[in-house]
């Protein structure tokens, strides 16, 4: 029998990393661990002799990093993000431990690609990027000294799904959540409706697509319903544009 | 109810560290999981610049480090250590898991100073090292590249130990074993005798000193059979010299 290999399918995305060391002790991290994929969000440095030096025989994950210009393209085709967040946030999406994390991930990339998306070194993930993910982790730490070094979340992440790694067996699929890109186009397609029938004049834009993009992270989204929603959206403005016409024509 | 802390009674040892840098990674992972007091056995330059630069904040751990010139040094008092290693030897003591340990180790540091002990950079921790150990700990990593930076493995003992004392309730002590100096005291006085009744001719001292470690080491002696088996030791030597005495007078 073919076990899928679901580590094949996990991507660990730093998001402006300052330090280019730091880069290369994460992909040290990644390799003794069995995590392969590594993608750099706009790095400060890279490549660079100290994420070499740092990385101590994980060249081959440094080599083979993919760099992006943004958020959206590193999450390209991923159906699954893990935000990790040293903060809880107010209005948070759904958080979790890293070892209750770790079963998860492994299923939902024993079907598609996942991402765990790291921040900078020294203010993590901004509010936009945490709004990507449909699930946020926080690794436990001193209440006096909660500052993990990036490599070493990389390494109790990349440990927690080794650990479970052994133990795993695939579930049936349930859903089949739509990759993020298409996810993006109907939140975009959302907030554009939002303005257009004028629904943000009384609300602020910023939290109220927040609380949507919560709602729809637990939902996890298949591509026919993201179909239908865009849909609706199409014919919501239509029906706005036509009320509107015939109340500037009637006054 | 005073709740006993059991991470005020964990130190953790580095043996014979190259590279300062580590020292200071590894203080601010001990800090990050709430773990305080750190020994350095031989370090190879510290205090450095560059400890202080990666400790980032756990430079309080740094100034109450304790340097010591020997490994039974950084041991005294301790009544259990584990010995973290990359390998798994032929002679091996208890192997165990983190995962598997942390409750354990909490148990132990509950009651008496425990130790965590870590080896070099490159060669880990010698084989006298490990023998002065209770439990060998192994972190499972991946086959093709187990190479872990030293720091990263603190990060992960220390994860384990924080994630496992969430759920920590003592159990009553069943033995007070005795500590590391008077476990020393007794296998030095036990070698000393095999070698004077003669016992080492047609054995390999070494190996069979290993072996005898593993034995107490599972058994945890307490200082009272501590005195017991030292006054056996003692009455053999007198036994034998008696003997060889009467042999010579004869002959």
């Amino acid at each position: 029998m073919n076990k899928p290999n679901p580590f094949s399918n996990i991507r660990v995305v730093l998001s402006h990393t300052t330090h280019p060391g730091n880069i290369g002790a994460a992909a040290r991290a990644m390799k003794t661990m069995g995590l392969r994929h590594l993608y750099l969000i706009n790095p400060r440095r890279f490549p660079d002799a100290q994420a070499d030096a740092m990385a101590a025989g994980a060249d081959d994950i440094l080599r083979e990093a993919v760099v992006c210009g943004s958020v959206d393209e590193a999450l390209q085709g991923a159906a699954f993000t893990v935000a990790m967040t040293a903060r809880l946030r107010d209005i948070s999406i759904e958080a979790k431990s890293p070892r209750a994390a770790a079963p998860l991930l492994l299923q939902q990339a024993a079907q598609q690609p996942v991402a765990l998306l790291f921040g900078t070194e020294m203010s993590g993930l901004t509010n936009e990027e945490t709004g990507k993910a449909q699930v946020l982790v926080n690794i436990p730490s001193h209440p006096d000294f909660s500052s993990l070094n990036l490599a070493a979340a990389v390494q109790i992440i990349g440990y927690e799904l080794s650990v479970a790694a052994q133990s795993f067996v695939p579930d049936p699929p349930e859903v089949r959540p739509a990759p993020h890109e298409q996810v993006e186009g109907f939140f975009t397609h959302l907030e554009k409706t939002l303005f257009e029938i004028g629904f943000f004049t009384t609300q602020n834009p910023a939290r109220l697509m927040q609380r949507l993009r919560r709602l729809y992270a637990r939902a996890r989204l298949e591509p026919e319903e993201i179909n239908i929603l865009r849909g609706i959206l199409s014919v919501a403005t239509e029906y706005n544009m036509r009320l509107r016409s015939r109340y500037q024509k009637e006054n």
